[in-house]
């Protein structure tokens, strides 16, 4: 259970680390869609490893295959099937770490849930999984996009070094221009410089990236349990390293008065909006048409280059060396990923809102 | 769409705020189970408006009934139907708000998905749902407390006065004794202090809600999407006014470096645990045994006694005036709705466990 | 588990036979629809003990209170909260059959599957159940309505008496106008004396319920497992003593050539049709715009009224007797049911269809 | 939508009949389970086209390849990915019918929903989907194995050919024994003349599957909307061709006396069962411990060799050639896949059965 997100634009991934391959099936992509495959992996590249020097300097091409529901170039509206093969799944000895609970991996919890598990690279609890997420999503990203609607996510956080400036005094497309995906170049250098001597020192160290969502429409999100923010927020703390979600004024909201936190609502030229956004874009759990924004927090990374104390299957205490090749900081490969689960969140509350008024039925 | 929560165990709420009634409908309860329906009416008083004099002074006397699923006291493995009547639907006025949208209420988000809202009290959208919540949740900890877990939450923070100590150095036993349910008497009579400044001033004030889950068996929560803190920050950004979650080490960890964050493993007397807690309860999506831990940030309620400019459904500008009985601070009464809904998260993932392993099945 | 039925537009059904109370929560109406209870209470006296000689004497009024979810009139969008209070739930002993499994009841299956079991009356098992599917039926009916599509069901067969006319050659507008619901007043009138011939021998019988959906849409229905005739077939065998399903040729049509059974489709002014219609409206799981039509087998009610040995909860031989006021037949009241669920079946797949074609979002 | 089946023990299939590769992807199969590939094989086998004179000469190896889920040859409880490439996709030309509508085929249906098709070979409307479900219900025969439950489909009828004798008076093992997997050896011959005649007179025909499930505990299916015949009528009748699903006394029954089918309850030897078994192995929707037994009722194959008149994409009629190679009579291929969906149906219930109890959990 727990393979599959959403209701009626859905995804269900499957694969392991170092299995055969990674896969994902995308349901209810809606028919008539032109699926741009190119797009596709210029989103698998953005989360690829061995990017840059501050990624991990594992070799994976991440090559999808489309394997069904696209025709002629075309969604016909039954499942995509998308693989993703898994490049040197052999070539390496796990021996070593075979029956060792990693310190703050899923080592120990998938051994107590499973009585068994694919050690290798972390098997299914591996970041890796979320190759298929991406792929995923950058088919709903080209669903919201003949809406209009616009997914853009950055770091805003490495350690210490925050982004100060709302996103609103931001320039977002600088993003993607430098190798932390933090829209200011000066700060953006010292993350990176943060990161490498984090990497020098064999350790590792946490991050937020932060996500805004231009042109959603009002009226997505259901009341109750499955608000827009709740699905969001569940959707960001899937991925792997996340420790915590806020949107809109967030936790400093709490600091604020009502009348201070309240966004008053006008009508400017006919179009009724709000003059500040405290909200966040989200009412009652429902879009009201302004920006979506929100922040997730990611730990530091577990795997370290260093040597750490623990204990094995048989509960003998034993020594877990860092080997391999990790990432430093996770935040600058995770920005495609929040965004692809951004993505895959409105594409199914975009569908389920077609189904609200009688009178558009 | 979105009026449940849970799988094998699982609510469903109906209800507006001033309809004729709420109600709950719990499925998957295991049979057997005695149903204590004064435990049942103590979380209501909980959670009920009325109670001291920083909750709205508003009379609801959140009476359960139950109308099916329990006989001779037992739970009988069907579904439990739990109504709460509203006590004084037909009593108030509401015209004066019917076409206006209150700011940062739900008014403006319900009336674009839906075409039509019931506009009394917010409706389906009113915090008042939540009781229905609270009924349901209490069975949930009934069944949870057979296998000894305790979820136990309390308020941390009002404003900028927040506990600063971790939840091990308190004695949660004494949230409690006081009308805010913060654990530390000292900075609770603070806290209902400032709700009370606040309250004159016709003004409201956010704050968090903390909350510790004991005793939790390894191998609770499910990989990938529905990992145990994903459904907890859905269960929790699905309360009312709620704007974060975080779980273990949150926004604060990202500072961390991997060498810090990560919980040492050890066998002590032959129960393997960690050192330290920074995963807060939970690896890789599933728990891990040790002690769960999170923390839920309330915005300050939107409901101000003080005129605000806004826009009605002609799109008008009017005034909507502060009238009638709000919660200057949300977070005393938002305590055990955050326990209500840990408790149905941990009851069907409790459940979900008891079919991962071929050799216990 | 198991107490919902449909995906976007939902019902969810509590309550035992001898409990306090039914009810039906009914999820996904589109808001905006005029929800008239008149006509809800017309299909529940359609359903109700006691409408006639040939049924159950039992005396329920059972009338419907909507809770929530209509507004001046009209479905606002959140679910419908429907209770129907159980009449005389107090008044009758069950000692003498507290502990006794019914031949051919759910006594023994629900013991073995649950350990405890509301004896009353049948509990959950009870037919009594379906007057909450009624209720919720009825909404979904007159959402159909307001797209045209209508929905008539009949009784065809009770024993070996059995219409030989297809419903084609019927009057459907005749079936109302007696007591049993079969569409041909002289076969009625036997079918009737039939029933009640079998009623003084205090035993029962089966017959079967036809049913014909006129004007839906095509392109209703989900490819592979969500077909709609097999969301149709699994609606019906969840009714209460249902045995079979078939639909368009059925059982017969396997004796058939493809060259007899396949349906030409031609272009008739302008509207593509098929010329004869052994698809039954289905193809490939999909209606293709003719008429749906289907039946339904019920076996001879398990309550007769005669002494029948059997096994008490202790292993101890028995005797249960034939006692209180039951159905002789069920087909007559199960007619107003197996068009809810039919129209519920109807109301989620036409909402899902709106979600199918980008062109149309 | 409708690409998955079940809730704990889950299939999704994807992939189109002329694609790149069909797959299935089973989710919640405890972790533990020996999975024997050799056995899966041996079911494809069992569906697989040209395995005889009276089946399609259509090629295809049908190999399996698993991609996750398993190893050291054992299920880890993540999802267990399987593809089956298609072999021939590529070689024939299908410009003959690519805007036609055959009769009686899915073709108009899906250009009604989604707009758009792949018309190659039916696309996803093929029964070559079920492949898939061959793969993945023989993961879950292998699960139900370990608890004992066996699973047998044979053929009963071939147009007018039926056995007249019930299952208990056959010898079920011989079914494999010869190519229509009829256990009467004597009209198994009839039926293949039968067949063999028809494929000469370029035409098709239908047929029944029966099926028996043994030593399946009681207690399995779920009160009200999931009762076990309810999941099992809607398996069976999301298989290509089917028209109609009756279990025990099915349509027969309605014409008996309640007092000639209810089942006596006996204690023998200190185990309950019934003496007769009319009930199918089911009461109330829940298993009793006595065999389950049911019929499915396939239409004869709608792609026969024969010109007929029918429309286009542009509403002008056509005419559609019979072309290529297929089967004369579906219901010996189809054996094994009433099988695969009957496993699929009892893991599911199995697993949810787990949870029932308090004292069993």
């Amino acid at each position: 259970m727990g393979n599959s997100f959403g209701r009626l634009f859905r995804i269900t991934t499957f694969g392991e680390s170092h299995g055969k391959a990674l896969g994902a099936i995308v349901e209810g992509c809606p028919a008539g869609l032109e699926i741009n495959e190119e797009q596709i992996r210029l989103e698998m590249q953005r989360r690829k490893p061995g990017q840059s020097k501050i990624t991990t300097q594992r070799k994976e091409e991440d090559e999808i295959e489309i394997l069904s529901g696209v025709f002629v170039g075309k969604s016909t509206g039954t499942p995509i099937g998308i693989v993703i093969k898994n490049g040197d799944q052999k070539s390496k000895d796990y021996s070593h770490i075979a029956d060792k609970f990693r310190p703050s991996h899923a080592d120990y919890t998938y051994f107590e849930k499973y009585g068994i598990r694919d050690y290798r690279g972390g098997g299914r609890s591996s970041a890796r999984e979320t190759a298929a997420r991406v792929a995923g999503g950058a088919i709903a990203k080209q669903f919201l996009a003949t809406k209009g609607i616009q997914i853009q996510a950055y770091v805003s956080q490495v350690g210490d070094l925050a982004l100060q400036k709302p996103y609103t005094s931001l320039n977002l497309d600088l993003a993607e221009d430098n190798i932390v995906r933090c829209p200011d170049p000066e700060i953006a250098d010292q993350m990176i410089a943060l990161i490498d001597s984090v990497r020098l020192e064999r350790d590792t160290i946490g991050g937020v990236v932060s996500c805004v969502i231009k042109n959603c429409p009002p009226g997505l999100g259901e009341p109750v349990f499955d608000r827009l923010h709740a699905e969001l927020g569940k959707a960001m703390l899937s991925i792997n390293a996340v420790k915590g979600f806020e949107y809109g004024s967030g936790f400093e909201g709490v600091k604020m008065r009502g009348s201070q936190h309240n966004d008053a609502i006008v009508n400017e030229a006919g179009k009724i909006h709000t003059t500040s956004n405290h909200s966040g874009g989200i009412q009652g759990g429902i879009s009201n048409g302004e920006d979506i924004y929100f922040r997730v927090a990611f730990k530091p990374v577990a795997t370290i280059m260093q040597d750490q104390e623990s204990v094995n299957e048989a509960g003998e205490t034993v020594t877990v060396s860092g080997k391999g090749r990790h990432d430093p900081c996770v935040v600058p490969r995770a920005v495609p990923i929040v965004e692809a689960m951004a993505a895959l969140v409105l594409a199914d509350f975009l569908l389920i809102s077609k189904t609200n008024k009688l009178a558009e039925i």
